[in-house]
């Protein structure tokens, strides 16, 4: 391939032709070719948006000249809207702390930024990548405060599809309210439930994580941009950091503060520690709900059969026209690959070192990847599983009838032991608990009708008292 | 040992002569000689708790016997006051969903009951386990919300000592804050920063951590209790439902809530995956802590030597005089314990099924267990090590003379290329940044005593300016 | 209580009257009280046991007298007779590296040999803690050692149990091995499988996990012992090491040899993350099992139902009569334990620098903890529940005749695209595939009883060709 | 884009003109747009392996005409070279148990087979993908048993790189032999050491990880291919279950068996949480590794600088100069990365239920990906770091000759409480053990220079001896 040769602080380095990366990019793509992957894009997006949000506050402050500071807003709002896509070239795995990263949009940037000023690719004299795109900036900033953006735009999109999963199941839960089943505890029979009252019960379990997700958003707005090396802000003026602050709520629509001590925004990844555990805890409620799912829909002959999951493919190479539940099954995978990023996140939070903490590209990669697939994920759980779900309500119905949990009924008023008597004798004869009870005598048939009526059984309340 | 002989509904079982708990906890005992720990005693009280309110429930809605219910509020209160603190003997590691916990705190009332009432132990005519003190209540209502509030009781107890870490933290904060040093980054030499700087920013951290901690609550007091078998009601009268909370929360001093479906706050885990995860992100921020203290510490001849540690104990069988930093040491197992109980947590948490998750014992036990080590290992790592910390000045000041971060200064005024000639030379030469520049001619003697001034350069602000 | 004063290194301590521990336990008591756990057993008999062992062959090198080797001799004996285990008593989480254990062990057996000859508790001077207690050796080589010791303990108790449940599993399945049922993939019908294959597949798992284990004793029956404080052997004579190692071998039993480099033995703990893994390797393979018999007994009524587990105690405080899967349930939660402290193992191995890893003392916790409740755990689910399990031989043929699945053994002959008709008709409609096969004349009566006996579908082979 | 209409038994598909895949592959792209991610290209050649050893097996029962099955031969070789590589289509994060990747090979070989006997594409009237391609498999042994192969042949790649790494830190234990340092445990001052024995220490951790590696390797080579659905068989003649593993042997060049019970071999996925387990015990040892040399090449002056890692690329935006240890830097979070990976390795596993693991996909992802990443990693950190390290000898010696732990050295003379006394006065007045110990007189200068010439303290024996 046709090669340029370009120079950096460290000597010469072989760039390809027309590439708008330079140097340092290109010393990364040769050191780290490692996972064959690249950044995210949003990781992209939000690196950008702070080299354009500091080119404007530099100009506001004079320190930088305005047609080289128009030139880098030009270049970064061009990015933006998806030119250079190919150019952001830095495996994951990378430099600590991302200083790669950082040059890679730096030096693009810095090109682009030239050649609109008339100038060719692989110079730097008019725009330079380190004096000018990242003026009054360090990676160590920088880095964190994408990650920060990044990860608040992945979140508020997984946050959408964890509405339309729960409004969804909200709907579901309306629509089988009238379904009489039998609880199950233990995997054991258990006393009445409606089946809408299972569905209603998800729902409210993932509203309840998106409000734990939501928490978290407070001290991932809080940004340690200015701080530059070390936080103390050194070679970045304090109007600078005001000003850049101000240009990224501007510019990405969120409530964005400086924080209370940059250098301590600089060492400690508990935001991104704490918006990861959010995501693990969705993923703990999924794998719940899908696990439910997969039970309820087991079957059609040999499980327990009381819904229906819309088929979606061929189930089996070998056994002929097998469905098997694939969306649940895919949400278990892509919850359990969320908990092992959730992990690879705290492993690397808990190994930062006094002013820095290096390990942030892996932090990046896991948390962006988790929230990425899962929101994937559950926009095909949601469009092609849940909504489709049918119930089979006579089936739930004689489950109802045959549970032995219905001798719970009897013990407010028979009392704890001698109801177990009845259970026991269930048990033991295959009668059911309606059965027994007419046998025994316990109660006449009239009672009965009025004591087991399901419905209310599903509800508070003692039935069983005389 | 002596006996007596208890029946339950499977039949009779040997209970040592005297036990105030009976037949079902003893055969827990029997069937779980697993780990050989007992219940922590915050669950313990806050399962006693729950016994006390659901009697004065049962007492307003006139469906228990006034002397009945009166007895169970005696032991219970006497329970409470450490007494029987020898009766709550099933392993941690027990049955699914902690019935035999539940029955244990059941039997203990119930026989002290009995005895109130001129009875004796292992009767239980005037005063049944199951029907009355136990009255309206499953297992698997009680032990969620048992958990919740022995959860929130540990986490207000780790809260305090939290409080006390981040004061001493920030006292240390002021107390060094005019002690200049070197920053580090990747712990290569960065540029300067204070020692100050540093304590505050970890006082910082650990404030935030806190925050995070307290987010987590507001799930924690959405109860359940009430739901009784499947969080549907069933046996439990509505205005019972509503009298448990408002006595718990008399009770407890907490702000307790009905959960919005009883029968979601039955199955779902999150609240506790939330705690521990937010006590987890705690942890991480620790280790790095311990770390960060214990490089700043390392010596006395051979490492930083920025700071010392108050000298706890010898710290060799072997090495006569060595001193190590054993307070940090232990936060960093105590916290690697908590990121292992943490997966626990997680573990069992996703593992519910339909309208139960039988794994709480475990959780129970992993959550209790994590908040108890580290309030315990807080409270000796600041009044033991953190309050004691002394500096090094003249150390901290050598290493930032030296330090070839100081070229960074030189960078917005002669580029960053330039300056890097500079932090070359200085690196080759072992000369410091300072005599380069003078030899060099970069800056006169006076205009360097203004551009290094190292206060200044603490600060924001583009100090090599022209 | 009573205290007598004691004098070491760092100044003076109050240590109860009569205890053999001396000062630096207590100074280990007093800095550390985090669980309130004591060190497994199995760790303080392999510590006496190196002492033991170290005073054997500093008598055979002779540098220590013989009075003095031969009272550590005796003390040591006493301990390992079980004399003096309240004596142990710093908690687990404890100065880095397990010096105060080692202390502690040094001091117990120093005070006992003194006493043997003649001396009084706390006087050390013909006994010394240090100087002949500690003579050649350092906590950095006998703490890790003692961890090797006790690990293999534990890991051959913990071995007994798995054989004992790979044996009752392999028993039930030929007891098994005539019951035909419908297999399940995705818990959806699959083709017919005989439940004595279940129950020797989990048995051949088990056994799997047994050589999973015993793979990794090689790495911990090479030891360190010798090497002192950073492995180089300082202090500690050539003979020493050989002896040493030589007459552990003989005290334990163990094949045991020394470490190709002592100095890597004292930093790495790559031994214990392997057995730590391989336990976990265990815990994966039981979690399967438990779920697998919680699924297959679930009911009475409204679950598989399959088979039946003995019933242990009381399934619910409100419920009468439910029996739950209890030792599954605790065996769930015993794992998902140990895949929490698997992951603490690895945080704390990862954590080592340079010459040492000083958080070993969690690793040994953790480990031995593992391996505790794992080996309580499968001795009760063994005896209690494997041994016990009835099978529903009806139900199970059922579920067998109806099993869509069965639609596979005609893929051979007509195409796996018209053996899915079949099946698709048979899931509509309700019908068995027998009865479609016959509506749809795809073979006679008499053809579909040869092909579709189920005995063959059980075994290798294409049955339904023609 | 241009489409052709497929059937399967579910009804048409709209698949790309041209595509090789067909109907079942496209239904897995459209239910899967989860992570963008294509198969890693070792599990498409592995699964390509067993069709084409299946083809040749089932050649040879004569159950698969010649002429198709030559066909399919051809076009596995095909595969196998390289062609039809951007065919294999499906997301990682798919189906359970992998049948759309089962499916996504049977295809892609079924459409050029049947373009090789004169066919085209889309029709599969000569050769189908259930019927011909994936005659006597189910995805269920399928899938297993390609993972398993894939596994190995990473595994052998990755255990090439830890090879080439442990002999380059050899070689540097030869090179650095003669260097005397000193030891630092708990990162304060210890005993002498030689530079050389730390290499070579790293050295023989890293070749221990390799046997650990290697150790599991039986359990993988354990095949279950030939159990079909559910491991009994059906629908495979023994005869093809015997042959298929031997043309897989010869294939593969691995010594591959057939497991004990087929049935086992399909539910339980410990080989793989084994060889998971492993991989992670090497990134623990990697991860202390990269520490320790980030450790001693901290500086250049405000940390250790005993050793120099070469320069690889500018180590700052805003630093002019730095340099960062980026290799050992990306081998962390490499590390980390391994460890949440095997995490996600072991959820999957614990998932399985009955006859089959669905969560196989994941667990193939993770553990592939892990060793791809480990193995590219290893390269780069032995090729561009290990190999160029060099030792900054004077900087070792002065911290030798400074270090308070040289008063070990005197204990066995003059006894652990004497020397303590010499190291506080070293330590507290800032003399080193040498003047102190001359100031005291407790050696001449002459046997100073005995004592404590340094080599000797780095080596087995007792020195301050008189």
């Amino acid at each position: 391939m046709a090669h340029r040769l370009e120079k950096d602080t460290m000597g010469t380095v072989e760039v390809p032709e027309g590439a708008y990366y330079g140097a340092q990019t290109q010393r990364a793509v040769n050191n780290f070719p490692i996972s064959g992957l690249k950044p995210h894009q949003a990781l992209v997006r939000s690196t950008v948006r702070i080299k354009k949000c500091a080119a404007i506050a530099n100009m506001t402050t004079h320190r930088l000249a305005k047609d080289v500071g128009e030139a880098i807003v030009k270049a970064a709002d061009e990015a933006l809207a998806g030119q250079f896509a190919d150019q952001f070239v830095v495996d994951p795995f990378q430099a600590g702390a991302g200083t790669s990263h950082n040059m890679n949009v730096n030096e693009v940037l810095a090109n682009r930024a030239n050649e609109i000023l008339g100038g060719t690719i692989g110079e730097y004299t008019r725009v330079n990548a380190n004096d000018h795109v990242n003026m009054a900036q360090s990676t160590n900033d920088v880095f964190p405060t994408a990650m920060r953006l990044a990860a608040l735009e992945l979140a508020h999109e997984l946050d959408n599809e964890l509405r339309d999963l729960a409004d969804a199941l909200a709907r579901k839960g309306i629509e089988f309210d009238h379904i009489l089943k039998s609880g199950r505890t233990h995997l054991q029979d258990a006393v009445p439930i409606r089946l809408g009252q299972e569905f209603s019960a998800w729902s409210i379990a993932i509203a309840n994580n998106r409000s734990g997700i939501e928490r978290t958003f407070a001290g991932l707005r809080e940004l340690g941009i200015g701080g530059t090396a070390v936080g103390t802000g050194l070679n970045a003026e304090q109007a600078f950091i005001d000003l850049i602050v101000e240009a990224l709520a501007r510019e990405t629509g969120q409530e964005l503060t400086r924080g209370e001590s940059l250098v301590e925004r600089m060492q400690n990844m508990d935001p991104f520690v704490a918006l990861s555990s959010s995501v693990k805890g969705a993923a703990v409620n999924l794998i719940k709900l899908a696990n439910d799912l997969r039970l309820l829909s087991s079957g059609p002959r040999t499980g327990l059969g009381e819904i229906n999951l819309p088929a979606m493919q061929p189930g089996s190479s070998i056994m002929p026209g097998k469905v098997n539940p694939v969306l649940p099954e895919v949400t278990n995978m892509v919850c359990f690959q969320i908990m092992g990023c959730d992990l690879t996140v705290a492993l690397a939070a808990q190994a930062g070192q006094l002013e820095l903490n290096v390990m942030m590209p892996v932090i990046a990669f896991n948390l962006l990847f988790a929230m990425e697939i899962l929101k994937n994920c559950l926009r095909q759980l949601t469009s092609l599983c849940i909504t489709g779900i049918t119930a089979n309500e006579e089936r739930c119905r004689n489950f109802l009838d045959q549970s032995v949990g219905l001798a719970t009924v009897l013990a407010p008023s028979i009392g704890y032991a001698a109801a177990a008597e009845v259970a026991k004798e269930s048990a033991k004869s295959g009668k059911s608990i309606r059965e027994v009870i007419l046998e025994r005598g316990i109660l006449t048939e009239e009672e009965l009708e009025e004591v087991l009526a399901p419905y209310p059984l599903t509800t508070p309340g003692v039935h069983g008292k005389e």
